[in-house]
């Protein structure tokens, strides 16, 4: 890519919308403005059930994951936080670990609580955590999320985030409503030890681990749990959450319809929670889900401040830092395109049955080349012109690797 | 099935039940008294966007609909109610559909509305009824449902269910977050011309006839909406209304949890909103659904008597009387056998993580053959003991044919 | 659109094309002689089970369904082709017919028959044609096809489409063995009546209008029967026609493998047979096939001539003419971006395991706006630069519902 | 369960069907000759990619492995031969192995090869490994699976499964025609490494490891690869490896058809691979499968012998024995079921298109109680009249666990 071609594809993109009164310097800002926070999970190789390709140089401990971060910082411009996960993140020297975060520029995003493994706890998670039939064990459980709310305080965090996992493989196994009302009251525990400027993030999953029922399965529950909590509760979508074919552009502004959008954690899947690089998959859906989140906000359903941003993806064959930067390139290109929607012209269409018309709104943006608008973003920010490129030129996995070793695994699953 | 076989089947189930503690006399009785409803357009043959083969001696009109549900209430004594769809179903004379359903046995169930098709009507329904972005068109689909509503009460009907098919086939055609508001709006004018007894069944369905979005596509929709409306509007639950692998025996506990269960549509489906005869294609869900409404009427979470039951098929290929007898009897075999659910068990393996047990106390009872209770059940009733042979051997359809013709087509789809 | 900006953009992607070597003459040439058939009962309102909403002024009889093709063809230059449906499509004079067609630049592409509805023939098909249990319907179901071969013959087509809905809604109405062996049969007797110049192009479905089986329901049984049948039957691949979230582009690619893919429905999906305008949901899907299309024919493992071209969608709330303008275009740009892969450095990528770089590869692509290729194409075989705003400003709906009337109803579905 | 009780049972059972003049000692030596073999890896704790719960007493190699399998089949009197998995079950001693399994009663099913894990051979299958673009790496994969048939043939086995889970995560990854082509030729030079006497199973799974493309993901690819090979290749089915809705026993009965049905792992799903107890979820699909089954041999379109039968299940949170009794009863019990079918009435309901008949027909089967008749044969042949209440009054896990230690694992997922 030639400076000279990315100006020309710059200018031209500059002419094409001026003339509809969108100003290039306003897009520039939009798009360098949207950034996107990291799990610290994801600066690993991901695996599945049948096994774990090694990538070399994972980090070692939060420290590096922070480096890491910090590096995705620099040469994208498109992330400045990371998501914590406990236990897997507890950081030893809590000073020492916001001084780095804040010398490479990272913030600490929502805190992620883990009930859905046994890691040396007291009581087995197995047959469920904030769910389950035992008191003693749900109390367990939500004390593990109070000590995550205590860490994230000190490290400046605002909110956590709760992925259930409980739920059963077998008819019979559970008793839903029980399962149901156990979750509720454990969850109102949680909430109340919040600090009142933090808010809560709840997801909700169809199956995975669990093959025959989860208690949060849809965004419906998570929704009546959220109500039954206090504002500051809201239903996070992960993209890969959901049955086959479902609308998920729909939820999103369902849920904004009701001030009830906690955020997201994007990536891609074809078959089911595949954690797949986001856009690599889908590109038309993302599109699709950013034209809700502009008009939402746009509209005040709900202020897009209000809305939290994180990846979570698997890296099973790809290096993760790479992954991680095609990613937000993928979010950042879908973002420009759903801002660069006529939604004059769209609500025209809308108002007077015109269906071919609205096809045409749409695509007339998504079928734009808005690479150079994201690049020019990123150059003026600071960031490299070509992360990517940038990246393997530099030989940065080789570095990792030398410096961390071949083996080096970072924690996580 | 000789009488003496259908004794000896009894008495053993009596005495395996017996040693248990339950009597088989109160099975009996709780198995007679549940009713099922019939719905006026499932008496002639469903057809495909492809076509529709006839079936012959389909009712004419509104007084031979009720003859055919008479004749099912009569032989199988598990119907007693019909459920009536406006406009294909406008009475001329209602006192004397009155006095004709009563001399059948047969009352009112809900009422249907139809805002899906266009039938003469001053303005189209092709974008949409209750959410058009057209506030005429909107006003327009909710006198016709008032209208609905006002024939109801002339025939002493209870409930208004409300399916809303409106929605978009492409992405950009709707303004979802609008159509949802219109569509609140909308229900709500309904809502406030029902009488105090009434109450409104709202369903939700995924996709079809609308293929890209649909105003309520799932339960959560409908319980928001229901939620907006008030007390006596709660969710109705089709069985083909969900996306694939949808485990809908948690739905009906969440709904129920809730006290937001309006009732059911009984089919089944092995792809979509297949229509097939209830129980012929996934038999132990529907066991499973029956397990979650007995245990929550049991537990008190929504009482038994504020759910409705219909069936709701289309009958590409079967005698629609046939169909409508073997979903009767499906029906009652799985209700049956939910009774039978060793609940105390069950608890205690639900308590003790017991899964392999949990499972067992299911299969006990979803394995017993409990066809000579329902047999038992119907014949103490009045009915015939084997509905489908007699219905063969008496040539029912046959003298159908002849006395309502062979191209007699009943009014539906 | 000005024509300056359209020479602007085609001089950036020609500078952007032309560093790497290709020509954009090349290119353009390759769009231009890219086209795709039009179905004869696509040029009416499509419906659902649930109804059907009028569009106006639709072809009354074959004469004007030529001449709505032919406007496409003269507005896009896309396409050249009409496909007919036997009986929906039956001469009444076949040399007026072809002459008409010749002045309007129209071929006959395949032929399509139907034994999927009772249209006044001797006997149902309601219980199945090709497959039926029993041999007097198989044969007239074999003659019918044979009939559409002559009526072919006639006017000069090469191919015969056979879509076999036939299939089964319950466990146990159909034997799957036998009726897969008179299948077999009856597509024997059927290719032995085909000319030696023509193709049988089978379709295979999962469901609908059967919802429990269908006698060809995936690709794996389509070329089992036509390996059965010989070299001129091949496997017609409909996009609408899969389970969730079936890789389609890998069938397409399994069936180049074999040299049995016989060509293309196109259309788009989110739930089913959705039959949506080809692009408007999947557009990445879209591109993706098309790469496997291209890859196939260059690395000769099936010649692309032998690979035919069709639209099939349903228009439920669409012009007709506006939808097929938008698939015509969706399918043209699919196409533009597959053959600008650098299939070079793509090999290489997958040689040395680069996941990374070979979705760079891909999306580098697909990212690439080519409307201006398309468009220049377009205009350089004498179509409109805009066929869509031609068609609007020209009001050629609004005259031919003049000339047609207002409910002018096309044979088909 | 009284024996008592279980005599009147089947007292009642023998009149039922002696009437039919089905005897019922033919049914029991049918049921009581039907073994299924167990695959070593089921004896352990199954887990999920977010974690796995240890059972506890698990045997920790090949001679403990055997002994669960001993005790499995004492009990049920359902399984008589275990299959192996290499690496994870390579014999030290094999002479001592074959006694021991010769002493418990046990044979040597297909052995399983593994290619989809990184265990510690020269070259990493993280890009594929029968299929992968280096030919060094193929080689290695081809020389892994004579090496599992070298072992084999020294224990007694007689045939070699092959799950390739070779496949791809993003569009690019792969070249898909090269992969397939790979993988043919690597199966062949494992094909010729077989003894004439062997029978090479071959799988197929849409997804899962890999989730954009998987190398063998239908049965049509499985087969279009077995005929390349020759006679002896068959396809093999496990239930959880098919796209959402699929019709499985239509697939069973296609692959008899063509007498190309290698055998099963049996299990049950909800969602996807969710390998849970057979039995568990979708029964009447379990039954519908083995009327294909019955009937595919009974019509002679593949011979009963040449099926394979295994179970193939993960228990995540059921004691991996008791489920496994859990699963051999279920299968029993659809296997019984499906004996009883009315093979002649169902033929003439089929051909009088007898849809209602047909149904009946199959449900008379599916809904009579067989539960006496497994028992029977099992005591008949020296098993337990109840092996899960046998396993648990002995306390045989407690036992388990104090021999083999509370953090045994077994080797596997």
């Amino acid at each position: 890519m030639s400076s000279s071609f990315h100006q020309k594809s710059l200018d031209l993109l500059s002419e094409q919308f001026g003339s509809k009164g969108i100003h290039i310097d306003s897009l520039l800002s939009k798009i360098a403005a949207f950034q996107i926070a990291v799990p610290s999970w994801a600066l690993g190789a991901g695996g599945t059930r049948f096994g774990r390709f090694s990538i070399g140089g994972e980090p070692r401990n939060l420290e590096e994951k922070l480096e890491d971060i910090g590096l995705l910082a620099k040469l994208t411009k498109r992330t400045d936080a990371v998501s914590l996960h406990i236990p897997w993140d507890i950081p030893q020297d809590v000073q020492a670990i916001k001084q780095k975060a804040t010398s490479l520029g990272i913030g600490f995003d929502a805190m992620n609580s883990n009930t859905f493994q046994d890691y040396g706890q007291r009581h087995s998670y197995k047959m469920g955590s904030l769910s389950n039939a035992n008191a003693t064990i749900r109390k367990q459980a939500i004390e593990h999320n109070l000590q995550v709310i205590e860490i994230g305080k000190s490290l400046g965090s605002k909110g956590l985030t709760v992925w259930l996992a409980d739920g059963s493989n077998f008819p019979g196994q559970a008793h839903f409503r029980k399962a149901l009302q156990g979750t509720t009251e454990s969850l109102q525990e949680i909430y109340a030890g919040m600090p009142a400027d933090w808010k809560l993030l709840l997801e909700y999953k169809p199956y995975e681990p669990n093959f025959y029922h989860t208690v949060i399965p849809d965004w419906g529950t998570s929704a009546l749990l959220c109500r039954q909590l206090g504002d500051r509760a809201k239903v996070l979508v992960d993209l890969g959450h959901h049955l086959p074919n479902t609308n998920i552009e729909q939820i999103v502004a369902t849920l904004m319809h009701q001030n009830m959008l906690a955020g997201f954690h994007f990536n891609d899947s074809k078959y089911g929670d595949d954690d797949l690089s986001t856009g690599s998959i889908k590109p038309y859906q993302l599109f699709l889900i950013f034209c809700e989140l502009i008009g939402g906000a746009e509209e005040k359903a709900q202020a897009w401040e209000s809305i939290s941003w994180m990846i979570d993806a698997s890296h099973n064959t790809k290096d993760p830092l790479e992954d991680l930067i095609q990613a937000l390139e993928a979010i950042s290109q879908a973002y420009a395109k759903a801002v660069l929607v006529d939604r004059e012209k769209l609500t025209q269409c809308q108002n007077e049955g015109d269906v071919v018309g609205a096809q045409e709104v749409l695509q007339e943006a998504f079928l734009t080349d808005v690479r150079a608008l994201v690049r020019e973003a990123r150059i003026q920010s600071g960031g490299e012109a070509d992360p990517l490129a940038y990246y393997r030129s530099e030989k940065i996995r080789e570095k990792l690797i030398t410096k961390r070793g071949k083996n080096a695994q970072a924690s996580g699953l």
